[in-house]
Protein backbone atom coordinates (compact mmCIF):
# COMPACT_ATOMS: atom_id res chain seq x y z
CA UNK A 1 0.00 0.00 0.00
CA UNK A 2 1.74 2.84 -1.33
CA UNK A 3 0.96 6.29 0.59
CA UNK A 4 0.41 9.36 -1.45
CA UNK A 5 -0.73 12.64 0.36
CA UNK A 6 -1.43 13.64 3.92
CA UNK A 7 -3.29 16.29 2.69
CA UNK A 8 -6.63 16.83 3.87
CA UNK A 9 -9.66 16.68 2.03
CA UNK A 10 -12.86 17.87 3.86
CA UNK A 11 -16.32 18.30 3.34
CA UNK A 12 -17.52 21.23 5.86
CA UNK A 13 -21.55 22.33 5.52
CA UNK A 14 -24.01 19.97 4.23
CA UNK A 15 -27.03 21.63 2.32
CA UNK A 16 -30.33 20.20 1.15
CA UNK A 17 -30.54 21.32 -3.01
CA UNK A 18 -32.75 20.20 -5.42
CA UNK A 19 -30.57 18.99 -8.70
CA UNK A 20 -31.38 17.92 -12.65
CA UNK A 21 -28.91 16.73 -15.25
CA UNK A 22 -27.83 17.53 -18.57
CA UNK A 23 -26.54 15.81 -21.57
CA UNK A 24 -26.10 18.00 -24.17
CA UNK A 25 -23.44 20.75 -25.35
CA UNK A 26 -20.17 20.59 -26.71
CA UNK A 27 -18.15 22.86 -24.36
CA UNK A 28 -18.44 23.64 -20.67
CA UNK A 29 -18.51 27.59 -19.87
CA UNK A 30 -15.27 26.69 -18.27
CA UNK A 31 -13.67 25.89 -21.96
CA UNK A 32 -13.29 22.22 -21.34
CA UNK A 33 -15.02 19.90 -23.93
CA UNK A 34 -18.53 18.70 -21.93
CA UNK A 35 -18.10 14.65 -20.94
CA UNK A 36 -21.34 13.44 -20.65
CA UNK A 37 -20.12 10.69 -18.96
CA UNK A 38 -17.86 12.66 -16.59
CA UNK A 39 -18.30 13.59 -12.52
CA UNK A 40 -18.87 17.24 -13.31
CA UNK A 41 -21.64 19.70 -12.77
CA UNK A 42 -22.74 23.36 -13.49
CA UNK A 43 -23.42 25.58 -10.91
CA UNK A 44 -24.29 29.39 -11.00
CA UNK A 45 -22.13 30.62 -8.00
CA UNK A 46 -19.56 27.99 -7.29
CA UNK A 47 -16.29 28.51 -8.71
CA UNK A 48 -15.02 26.44 -11.64
CA UNK A 49 -12.69 23.48 -9.96
CA UNK A 50 -15.00 23.00 -6.47
CA UNK A 51 -15.56 19.51 -5.88
CA UNK A 52 -18.77 18.96 -4.08
CA UNK A 53 -19.66 15.29 -2.12
CA UNK A 54 -23.10 14.87 -3.62
CA UNK A 55 -25.31 12.00 -2.29
CA UNK A 56 -28.84 10.73 -3.20
CA UNK A 57 -30.59 9.97 -0.23
CA UNK A 58 -33.10 8.01 -1.88
CA UNK A 59 -30.10 5.43 -3.41
CA UNK A 60 -27.81 5.97 -0.07
CA UNK A 61 -25.12 6.72 -3.00
CA UNK A 62 -22.29 9.41 -2.77
CA UNK A 63 -19.97 10.75 -5.74
CA UNK A 64 -17.55 13.58 -5.44
CA UNK A 65 -18.41 16.05 -8.40
CA UNK A 66 -16.11 18.64 -9.86
CA UNK A 67 -18.43 22.52 -11.26
CA UNK A 68 -16.95 23.20 -14.39
CA UNK A 69 -19.79 24.52 -16.16
CA UNK A 70 -22.73 27.14 -15.36
CA UNK A 71 -26.48 26.93 -15.02
CA UNK A 72 -29.29 25.23 -14.39
CA UNK A 73 -30.72 28.57 -15.09
CA UNK A 74 -34.01 26.88 -13.59
CA UNK A 75 -35.63 28.75 -10.78
CA UNK A 76 -35.47 26.70 -7.51
CA UNK A 77 -32.84 24.31 -8.86
CA UNK A 78 -29.24 24.78 -7.38
CA UNK A 79 -27.48 22.20 -9.66
CA UNK A 80 -27.35 20.33 -13.18
CA UNK A 81 -24.97 17.23 -13.04
CA UNK A 82 -23.52 15.58 -16.26
CA UNK A 83 -25.33 12.28 -17.18
CA UNK A 84 -22.45 10.07 -15.46
CA UNK A 85 -22.69 11.71 -12.43
CA UNK A 86 -26.66 11.26 -12.49
CA UNK A 87 -26.68 7.44 -13.49
CA UNK A 88 -23.89 6.83 -10.81
CA UNK A 89 -26.10 8.68 -8.07
CA UNK A 90 -29.26 6.56 -9.51
CA UNK A 91 -31.30 9.51 -10.34
CA UNK A 92 -31.88 9.58 -14.17
CA UNK A 93 -35.63 8.09 -14.20
CA UNK A 94 -36.37 10.75 -11.96
CA UNK A 95 -35.20 13.37 -13.99
CA UNK A 96 -34.71 15.94 -10.89
CA UNK A 97 -33.79 14.83 -7.52
CA UNK A 98 -33.31 15.94 -3.37
CA UNK A 99 -29.33 15.62 -2.83
CA UNK A 100 -27.51 16.48 -0.21
CA UNK A 101 -24.14 18.83 -1.34
CA UNK A 102 -21.25 19.32 0.51
CA UNK A 103 -17.91 20.96 -0.89
CA UNK A 104 -14.82 19.57 -0.22
CA UNK A 105 -11.89 21.44 0.66
CA UNK A 106 -8.16 19.78 0.04
CA UNK A 107 -5.07 20.91 0.82
CA UNK A 108 -3.21 18.65 -0.58
CA UNK A 109 0.45 18.22 0.17
CA UNK A 110 1.49 15.20 -2.25
CA UNK A 111 4.50 13.39 -0.56
CA UNK A 112 4.72 10.66 -2.93
CA UNK A 113 8.10 9.72 -3.80
CA UNK B 1 -31.26 25.35 0.22
CA UNK B 2 -31.59 24.05 3.76
CA UNK B 3 -27.98 23.39 5.99
CA UNK B 4 -28.20 19.90 7.20
CA UNK B 5 -25.11 19.49 9.30
CA UNK B 6 -22.27 21.55 10.59
CA UNK B 7 -20.20 18.15 10.67
CA UNK B 8 -16.86 17.45 9.16
CA UNK B 9 -16.29 14.58 6.82
CA UNK B 10 -12.58 14.84 6.25
CA UNK B 11 -10.32 12.51 3.87
CA UNK B 12 -7.07 12.26 5.60
CA UNK B 13 -3.74 9.73 3.95
CA UNK B 14 -4.62 8.90 0.16
CA UNK B 15 -2.94 5.46 -0.65
CA UNK B 16 -2.57 3.75 -3.83
CA UNK B 17 -4.37 -0.21 -3.89
CA UNK B 18 -5.38 -2.55 -6.20
CA UNK B 19 -9.05 -3.32 -6.38
CA UNK B 20 -11.25 -5.97 -8.04
CA UNK B 21 -15.49 -6.07 -7.69
CA UNK B 22 -18.17 -9.16 -6.71
CA UNK B 23 -21.03 -9.34 -7.78
CA UNK B 24 -22.26 -12.75 -5.89
CA UNK B 25 -23.10 -13.28 -2.66
CA UNK B 26 -26.76 -13.11 -0.48
CA UNK B 27 -25.55 -11.64 3.04
CA UNK B 28 -22.41 -9.79 4.03
CA UNK B 29 -19.73 -10.83 6.47
CA UNK B 30 -21.77 -7.41 8.44
CA UNK B 31 -24.90 -9.51 8.24
CA UNK B 32 -26.62 -7.50 5.43
CA UNK B 33 -28.44 -8.31 2.81
CA UNK B 34 -25.59 -7.95 -0.31
CA UNK B 35 -26.99 -5.23 -2.70
CA UNK B 36 -24.64 -5.47 -5.77
CA UNK B 37 -25.73 -2.17 -7.03
CA UNK B 38 -24.40 -0.85 -3.91
CA UNK B 39 -21.44 1.57 -2.94
CA UNK B 40 -19.67 -0.52 -0.35
CA UNK B 41 -16.89 -2.47 -0.36
CA UNK B 42 -15.14 -5.36 1.51
CA UNK B 43 -11.90 -5.30 3.04
CA UNK B 44 -9.86 -7.36 5.49
CA UNK B 45 -9.17 -5.07 8.26
CA UNK B 46 -11.57 -2.00 8.16
CA UNK B 47 -14.42 -1.39 10.60
CA UNK B 48 -17.81 -2.21 9.46
CA UNK B 49 -19.14 1.06 8.60
CA UNK B 50 -15.86 3.00 7.27
CA UNK B 51 -16.39 5.47 4.74
CA UNK B 52 -13.96 5.53 2.32
CA UNK B 53 -13.58 8.54 -1.10
CA UNK B 54 -12.12 5.94 -3.64
CA UNK B 55 -11.05 7.57 -6.73
CA UNK B 56 -10.44 5.83 -10.40
CA UNK B 57 -7.44 7.94 -11.62
CA UNK B 58 -8.13 6.23 -14.98
CA UNK B 59 -11.52 7.88 -15.24
CA UNK B 60 -10.72 11.06 -12.74
CA UNK B 61 -14.11 9.03 -10.92
CA UNK B 62 -14.94 9.72 -7.27
CA UNK B 63 -17.36 6.96 -5.17
CA UNK B 64 -18.17 7.16 -1.56
CA UNK B 65 -18.08 3.53 -0.43
CA UNK B 66 -19.24 1.73 3.12
CA UNK B 67 -17.17 -1.47 4.33
CA UNK B 68 -19.71 -4.25 5.11
CA UNK B 69 -18.26 -7.40 4.30
CA UNK B 70 -14.97 -9.26 4.61
CA UNK B 71 -12.32 -9.91 1.65
CA UNK B 72 -10.67 -10.07 -1.07
CA UNK B 73 -8.57 -12.89 -0.09
CA UNK B 74 -6.45 -12.80 -2.78
CA UNK B 75 -2.44 -11.73 -2.24
CA UNK B 76 -2.02 -8.37 -3.46
CA UNK B 77 -5.29 -6.72 -3.41
CA UNK B 78 -6.94 -4.03 0.03
CA UNK B 79 -10.57 -4.15 -1.54
CA UNK B 80 -13.03 -5.86 -3.16
CA UNK B 81 -16.14 -3.32 -4.33
CA UNK B 82 -19.43 -3.99 -5.22
CA UNK B 83 -20.49 -3.85 -8.93
CA UNK B 84 -22.31 -1.17 -8.58
CA UNK B 85 -19.54 0.92 -7.05
CA UNK B 86 -17.14 -0.46 -9.92
CA UNK B 87 -19.63 0.54 -12.41
CA UNK B 88 -19.37 4.00 -11.12
CA UNK B 89 -15.96 3.78 -11.16
CA UNK B 90 -15.56 2.55 -14.51
CA UNK B 91 -13.58 -0.25 -13.80
CA UNK B 92 -15.64 -3.23 -14.82
CA UNK B 93 -13.95 -4.02 -18.02
CA UNK B 94 -10.59 -3.88 -16.28
CA UNK B 95 -11.74 -6.16 -13.79
CA UNK B 96 -9.06 -5.27 -11.25
CA UNK B 97 -8.06 -1.96 -11.48
CA UNK B 98 -5.18 0.50 -9.27
CA UNK B 99 -7.14 2.76 -7.08
CA UNK B 100 -7.13 6.15 -4.69
CA UNK B 101 -8.60 5.58 -1.36
CA UNK B 102 -8.89 8.20 1.65
CA UNK B 103 -11.23 7.47 5.31
CA UNK B 104 -13.70 9.51 5.47
CA UNK B 105 -13.94 10.15 9.10
CA UNK B 106 -17.04 12.22 9.89
CA UNK B 107 -18.21 13.85 13.14
CA UNK B 108 -21.62 14.41 12.00
CA UNK B 109 -23.55 17.06 14.28
CA UNK B 110 -26.90 17.06 12.78
CA UNK B 111 -28.61 20.85 13.08
CA UNK B 112 -31.77 20.11 10.71
CA UNK B 113 -34.75 21.62 12.25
Amino acid sequence: MLQLTTGIASANEEYLITASYYSSGAVTASGERFDQDGFTAASRTLPFGTRLQVTNPATGRSVIVRINDRGPFVRGRALDLAKGAAEALGMISAGVATLKIARLTSEEASNSP
